[in-house]
């Protein structure tokens, strides 16, 4: 007998059944302290502490530290706030005590009350480099201090070939019997495709159910540069062009409502469609898309 | 024909005409950073911006970063303040970078827009260790975290035999043809012998006028626990009792008016004394005591 669905959504919320695998290509020191800002934005998101009105860092926050290292001279145009700067300062202690990122990250986790395992990609530095029509520079300088502005041509993954992958990837999946995974809704040029440029990823993946939400509605990114990062690439700049970009690899798009025309064109690339509210504006909405994929999963198996 | 005295002061008060050396007996690494407490003291002190009533760190502080590090269930017995942390961050970077104290040192005085020259006793660590009634700890462990509550039996200094003196001090003492020492009125068992413990540091003195000012005055400290310590190692709790621990290494002492009536007991012990109003409780009185020092120097040389 196959359980009902509410009781099978409910087993398959505990922390426990998720592995979350974090970008690490956009990591770098500043100011001499390790700074990963993808761990951290899933950290803070999981641990309900980040800022959803600036988007990025923690709530409650100040700026007193990075006011004195600004009125003395040093780089400010990175912003870490007081609290946020705990985070750095723990992960540099631990670093510098030998522990491996994994480590640091699970107990910045578990500081933190977060009960998922949130994991880095590797323990290997990978470092994103940006080449632009006003010359290379490290992902941050291009991000936070340019501004994304200087136009893309090409990305780089520096180190991304001696990286191995988290080993937790696979004794995780080698605890569950039919596991997939989701792609959620990232920059697949920035975010997404430094975990893919790890040796055997793809291979990995290729073995998997993988499922993708697009990061663009109505052919406009919800956060971020990923619209104009994709046209600068001559990619289509809609839910079509992402699948384009993730052929081969996903098998499940999931589209947003407003782009259900798109799924014939999405299908006649070889991939399934799911069509779902993806604007995660509240934390309702984003249990519903979870619980949507999931059920859409479980569905398909059944 | 000798200059007249106010002349030769306003030459003498030239930041280059001192050198500055700080005990980093009392250095530590705490939630991985390096922690310089004497040097930022009198770093603090000289740009202006301690804290005069709380008597250690900046002024104006705020306590954001440590209050969430005390979230995040991290240690918080040694408190650092929002706008310190800055001072911090940046000496991490710097030695992080392979740069020696001394130079994270004279980067943060530029920064903080001090003259004067400062730099620690020495390069290489030493870390001074408090053997107590309660068993051994690290300086600070005992200053901060204990209070200087257990009883101190001795005092070692780890490493100061492997850590050469400060290369800057011959240097400096190569360039005027009679410089002379001044201890100021510190802790001599705890902020002074580590200096004395650096291999020929000693020999060094015994060759240069030293002139100490006396930590305790009516038989009190005026800050810390000067008294209490030299009460537990059996010495005389007053100026006589400082006298006689550095007798055979200073050649003035100046002690304060109130303490006039000692000066018979510190001549007997083959010491010049030096009568003046030590309490420096503010920056008129911290100039006047300096300016009766540099005459007292003067006319004896004369």
């Amino acid at each position: 007998m196959v359980q009902s669905w509410p009781v099978a959504c409910r087993r398959c919320w505990h922390p426990l059944n998720f592995l979350i695998v974090a970008n690490t290509g956009d990591d770098f020191r500043y100011l001499g302290l390790p700074i990963s800002p993808d761990l951290d934005s899933i950290m803070y998101a999981l641990a309900g502490v980040s800022d959803e009105i600036r988007g990025w860092g923690r709530s409650t926050e100040s700026w007193r530290c990075m006011e004195t290292l600004a009125e003395l001279g040093a780089d400010s145009w990175f912003q870490l706030g007081d609290r946020d700067l705990a985070t750095h300062i723990l992960r540099n202690e631990a670093l510098a005590n030998s522990r491996s990122l994994t480590t640091a990250t699970a107990s910045l986790c578990q500081r933190l009350g977060v009960r998922h395992e949130l994991i880095p990609m590797s323990d290997q530095p990978v470092a994103t480099k940006i080449q632009t029509d006003c010359g290379n520079m490290a992902f941050q300088h291009y991000f936070v201090r340019e501004k994304c502005e200087p136009p893309l041509r090409s990305v780089i993954f520096d180190g991304a070939d001696r990286a191995p992958y988290n080993p937790r990837i696979d004794d995780f999946l080698s605890r569950w019997a039919r596991p997939f995974v989701v792609i959620c809704p990232s920059n697949p040029v920035l975010s997404v495709d430094p975990i893919l440029a790890l040796p055997g990823m793809r291979a990995l993946l290729d073995t998997l159910p993988v499922i993708a939400v697009s990061p663009l509605v109505d052919g406009r990114a919800i956060k971020g540069p990923a619209a104009k990062i994709m046209g600068e690439l001559g990619l289509s700049v809609s839910a079509v062009g992402i699948a384009e970009y993730y052929q081969g690899l996903v098998d499940v798009m999931v589209i947003d409502r407003l782009d259900e025309s798109l799924a014939p064109d999405i299908e006649a690339l070889g991939m399934d469609v799911c069509v779902a509210d993806t604007l995660m504006t509240s934390p309702d909405k984003r249990r519903l898309l979870a619980e949507h994929i999931l059920k859409f999963m479980h569905d398909v198996e059944r």
